[in-house]
């Protein structure tokens, strides 16, 4: 690219101009209606999620550059779609940008979003650009979820396990890992990229979902048949509870128990962390960033204890039972080495240090 | 309210303070998972539109209340599905604010969208709510059409009349009468009312698609399945091509022909204005409102002759067929009574003054 268009700023080409630049990146078939048109399958429901992320708020130029934001933005929004079960249809993208703002970070932020989404073939169907005087970006994606797959916070049931689909903790010490280099003295590069990688480019887990459904159908047609009929009045058709830990392991636990009014052990030596956290992290940091560090974008879901074995054994690297759901409301992290006292997780308070 | 509360800001109450404020505006059974679930019809496709609005660009305090803020929002998105042909489904709600804004102003924001939305019976059914400096509101608004019924800009053919669904003009004259109060000196209140009515609350026009696609269905199949074949290839299987005048009729009307590959003559005197604009307005003021005023939200159909006269006749008061599609590629604005000279409509240029 040349200096000239590398500097050029939206002003100069004004939205209809920027527009024409970003049609690129959608279907051409979605292009010129006042809305897109997407083919449902039949007997689908139509799921829907929207995030708005605002510029010095939700990103910055000095952690992320305009790809990752797109990507980090979009993964977030296809990640709420695993946690409820659904197969992505397309998101949209509004914009609104300050006429100083150079095209090309717009053309890198819609690069990033689209690499992401192309992974999961899902396309931008639709968008607004306005002028703003602060860069604001909101996307809601949308897909499809047959009615008795949908996967609800509302759907735990005493006894169940609880499983995360991988480690947790990853992004945050990559986000502290930009912030402050000096943390990662110790680390070499191979330590330290997929720290940083799972910050910048976290992999929304869609690809859970198959599995999942898999060992569901396997197991025991009359133990699922009677778990449903359990979970009937709690709005769910599968023996499932769940959602993404984007705002952390801690918080999605307690939404979880909340929601169905359950309480939860966790078993604090069964979190997984990265292998890097234990020469590098003392364990309570280790896990302070896994249970409130958030933007881990795994899905953490409640299920019997036999298929909650078989989606570990399959999902393999990462993926534990982490504790199980107990009656009463309180979400409890126990050390079956007794090295630490109980501690009662929550929400307001956040990680209590032992030593404190 | 009490003066505490109404002086209550978004920063006293936090954004989670703020969504379960805004949660008795939505439907109880979308709240509290990752995303919401919509029940969609069989043989449906799914339509999506979405829309950013900043504060001070598109709206301001000073002309527009919060709710008609609200209202204007939800019926821009509302008309887009309507110039589909689609049937709303629900919307979501992104919002960006600063800490300083008064929690009153967003609930009152709120109660305009719904009173908006109710009409339509379309829900709220999922929003996003964060810290920004500026006020922004991100709106998408999902909807659904059989694929048999959808409304495209590329499917004018040569011949057809071309319909509006209501006069022009009156959302534009209703924001000058706001901003300069002084140009309605010579109107009543009762005169003046309708018009600012029209900008404050614009009326997305769904109620047309039933009688739409009733006089579609009587006209003779013959006739429809002959023109439902000649327009095949142009991706429409209904004889109609559409779009709404949001952004001005003559906007639409370039658009459309634009899209359909054809050309257009409008008559300049079936173009319907609000009776007021006769003996308020100099008849080019008229015109020029009515054409590139914008706003007004109607919709702007192509279709066959016979049908197009019997819409008209079923909407009454304002509908009128204005012009017919044409070979070629212009849109000319004709005068039956040649007291104005032909004039090639366009949207760079926009309304050329007779006498200049």
């Amino acid at each position: 690219m040349n200096s000239e268009l590398a500097s050029q700023q939206v002003k100069d080409i004004g939205e209809q101009g920027l527009l024409e630049r970003l049609q690129r990146f959608c279907p051409p078939e979605i292009i010129g209606d006042d809305a897109a048109v997407l083919v449902t399958a039949p007997e689908q429901s139509l799921v829907v999620t929207t995030d708005v992320l605002v510029d010095g708020v939700h990103f910055s130029n000095l952690t992320t550059s305009p790809e990752d934001a797109g990507w980090r933005s979009a993964a977030a929004n296809l990640s709420d779609l695993a946690a409820m079960g659904a197969s992505p249809l397309g998101i949209t993208v509004g914009l609104g940008l300050p006429g100083e703002v150079r095209v090309s970070w717009v053309e890198r932020l819609y690069q990033g979003m689209t690499e992401c989404l192309q992974k999961y073939n899902t396309p931008i169907v639709g968008g607004d650009i306005v002028r703003s005087p602060v860069t604001t970006l909101a996307i809601t994606a949308f897909g499809q979820v047959h009615p008795n797959q949908i996967i609800r916070r509302s759907a735990a049931v005493i006894g169940d396990a609880i499983v995360v689909t991988g480690v947790h903790g990853a992004s945050q010490a990559g986000l502290q890992l930009l912030l402050h280099p000096e943390l990662g003295q110790s680390l070499n590069n191979e330590e330290k990229t997929p720290l940083i990688r799972a910050h910048q480019r976290p992999q929304p887990r869609l690809d859970v979902l198959p599995i999942l459904w898999k060992i569901l159908d396997s197991q025991s047609k009359i133990q699922v048949a009677l778990e449903a009929h359990q979970r009937c009045d709690l709005k769910s058709k599968i023996p499932v509870a769940g959602m993404d830990s984007s705002d952390g392991l801690a918080d999605a636990i307690i939404q979880i128990c909340r929601a169905s009014g359950v309480g939860a052990v966790l078993e604090c030596r069964q979190i997984p962390v990265p292998k890097t956290f234990n020469h590098w992290l003392p364990q309570e940091q280790a896990l302070e960033y896994a249970l409130y560090g958030g933007e881990d974008f795994e899905l953490v879901l409640c299920l019997p204890q036999e298929s909650a074995s078989a989606l570990v054994q399959h999902l393999g690297e990462g993926a534990a039972i982490v504790g199980r759901v107990t009656a009463g409301s309180t979400v409890l992290l126990h050390d079956e080495q007794k090295k630490f006292p109980d501690q009662v997780l929550s929400l307001s308070q956040g990680f209590q240090h032992f030593d404190s």
